[in-house]
């Protein structure tokens, strides 16, 4: 079949050029004479890969030196209790900035850990923007404050951080590599991989150095960082195709120039389905103007059998995975690195016809 | 380069038609204009090679209708604590037989959880055998007995299996889908994928539904196995490309006969190598002959040298990855379904060739 326009959320569209890449060395992978997927974790060929996959991570993103890159198993939703298993210190306590249904499962794992606060929340508006954070009083005995950087499924992200001395945890499962960042900005970036960095099963955590090791005791140790950083992720057997993915797709990213190419074309692609969906009559963004996804869109019609009609009419020009996530209904364009601007310029054009089709 | 012949423990050798299979369809999976890597979890397409997945493993094993499958992250490692969280009851013990430093680490991780008893240990033989735990007396309130049913780095393997009103746990990583076993003899079967099973990233947890539901509340969401059977393993995003990659391996072995005939061709395997090594008088196994594992195989000569000379000799004819785990030294054979005979055939001629050359 012909390759369609994937919209979804994650697991999500990856550059072409990487998944041939991919294809072309399957069975004999860096002229190993075995595929990736054969080598032992604990050879030279796979640390070479491990290698440079932490090298072109670290380049890429600016990562500076007092930083580790652990590549762990379980999804950003194993870091929703290591998080607060790790770092959330006796007679201190968690705050969280609540901006969807991540950043609330987040919270809800925290709970089962320790004292936890929400120091600013936009359930009342449906999580339409980012709530306003910068009245926060100064607050003692934070471990950490946690946000998530970009909301997938409300289309939402943070352009600004809370001013606090507590390190910043930004899940960033969504916004990983789809900007540039300032690193040194927080304590720890996690991302589950399969939306910017690679296949599902890998999670990436960037992580201060001086925040490893204060696990209690009786932490399993798979769950304490600890474990990883001081094995460099050999701990266990680690995803060794997906980590060997990972180093595909950033140099992928790398030979396009970087992070700040990636942004520019992400800004473009954005500006240019949001601007379809404003002018349109038809369609309206939920969400609030200044507070805007550049990898997750949600839109809607006033009606669902519109929506509906509409998705269906997309996915007739191959434009598929359009179906908003079921708390908020509508449709949703994801738009990951993978995706270039003329796919978007096929949505946007389906957009316009759907509109005049249906006035 | 050619291919090897990949002797390694794990993330091991996989069938060359398998890895062709995947090639193929790398870019474009099942016809859906989209790789397997960029399928949505949530997806007709992916639920499609789940259902799959879980189809074959059930028809190969021969799995009841009261047993749930499970696909999860984090490795055997990770089920080293998941097991005792969910099934270690208040006021009872866990049982251990202890047969190799995996069984060790399991039982380090029950020791955080809960009280514990070691039933049977073969530590004082450095793990040359299986312990004989026929004697052992009926103990009262037992959560469960775990057992390490092949020793990965010791190189033996249970035949038979303790006399327990209490489930019985099976740390299979090593051995599932190498033989027949009787599924319902066992509480829990779990077992990292990277060896039969597939790429390294899944673990198969097959449970029997009475032993689901029991875990406390503040556990976190992802170590509850209550949580990952209630939405069939996607309660988060799984590791969908090594779900994919079991479902070929699955349909390898069903094509060639399922499990009698892979049984009986690793005992053909096995006894090959075997008999080679007990016939040399440079080569000798150190494992007790009646507890002999047929997916890994160590042997030594009586020389770290002499060893290391055979290593590199073994290396020069493309047989890689025979160095015997640190803590036994020596060399080891690991020769999971994926290697054909010929291969282990040519093994025995070096070994026969290299006891002739240094005579
Ligand atoms: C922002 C965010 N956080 C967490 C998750 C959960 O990630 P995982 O499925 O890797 O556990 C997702 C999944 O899409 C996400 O988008
Ligand atoms: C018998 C056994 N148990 C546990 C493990 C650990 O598995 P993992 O690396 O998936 O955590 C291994 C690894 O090879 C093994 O052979
Ligand atoms: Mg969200
Ligand atoms: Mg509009
Ligand atoms: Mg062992
Ligand atoms: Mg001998």
């Amino acid at each position: 079949m012909d390759r369609v326009v994937n919209f979804s959320a994650g697991p999500s569209a990856m550059p072409l050029e990487v998944l041939m890449r991919a294809q072309s060395e399957l069975v004999d992978t860096n002229h190993a004479g075995m595929s990736v997927m054969e080598m032992s974790h604990r050879s030279k060929a796979f640390e070479d890969i491990l290698e440079n996959t932490k090298h072109l991570l670290k380049k890429v993103m600016s990562i500076p030196e007092n930083y580790k890159i652990l590549f762990l198993q379980g999804g950003a939703s194993l870091q929703f209790s290591m998080i607060p298993l790790n770092l959330l210190q006796k007679d201190h306590e968690a705050a969280y900035i609540i901006t969807g249904s991540w950043s609330q499962k987040a919270l809800k794992e925290a709970k089962k850990v320790g004292q936890t606060t929400v120091i600013a929340t936009s359930e009342e508006t449906q999580f339409r923007n980012i709530p306003d954070f910068s009245q926060i009083t100064h607050k003692e005995n934070l471990s950490y404050v946690h946000i998530t950087g970009n909301n997938t499924i409300e289309g939402t992200r943070f352009t600004t951080l809370p001013k606090t001395d507590a390190p910043i945890i930004n899940d960033w499962s969504s916004g990983i590599l789809s900007e540039e960042i300032n690193v040194s900005d927080y304590g720890v970036i996690y991302a589950g991989a399969q939306k910017n960095l690679g296949p599902s099963g890998v999670t990436v955590v960037i992580i201060r150095d001086d925040l490893i090791g204060h696990a209690p005791d009786n932490l399993p140790t798979m769950l304490d960082y600890k474990t990883h950083e001081k094995s460099d992720s050999l701990y266990n057997t680690p995803p060794t195709f997906g980590i060997y993915m990972i180093g595909l797709m950033l140099e992928w990213i790398d030979s396009l120039g970087g992070l700040k190419e990636i942004e520019k074309r992400n800004r473009e692609k954005a500006s240019l389905l949001y601007e379809a969906i404003d002018q349109s009559s038809l369609f309206y963004s939920p969400v609030n103007k200044e507070d805007r996804s550049l990898m997750n869109i949600p839109f809607k019609t006033d009606s669902e059998e519109t929506d509906k009609a509409f998705i269906e009419f997309a996915a007739s020009k191959q434009l598929v995975e359009l179906k908003g996530h079921r708390s908020v209904g509508g449709m949703r364009a994801s738009m990951y690195n993978a995706m270039p601007i003329e796919h978007v310029e096929r949505l946007c054009s389906a957009i316009r016809e759907f509109e005049e089709k249906v006035k």
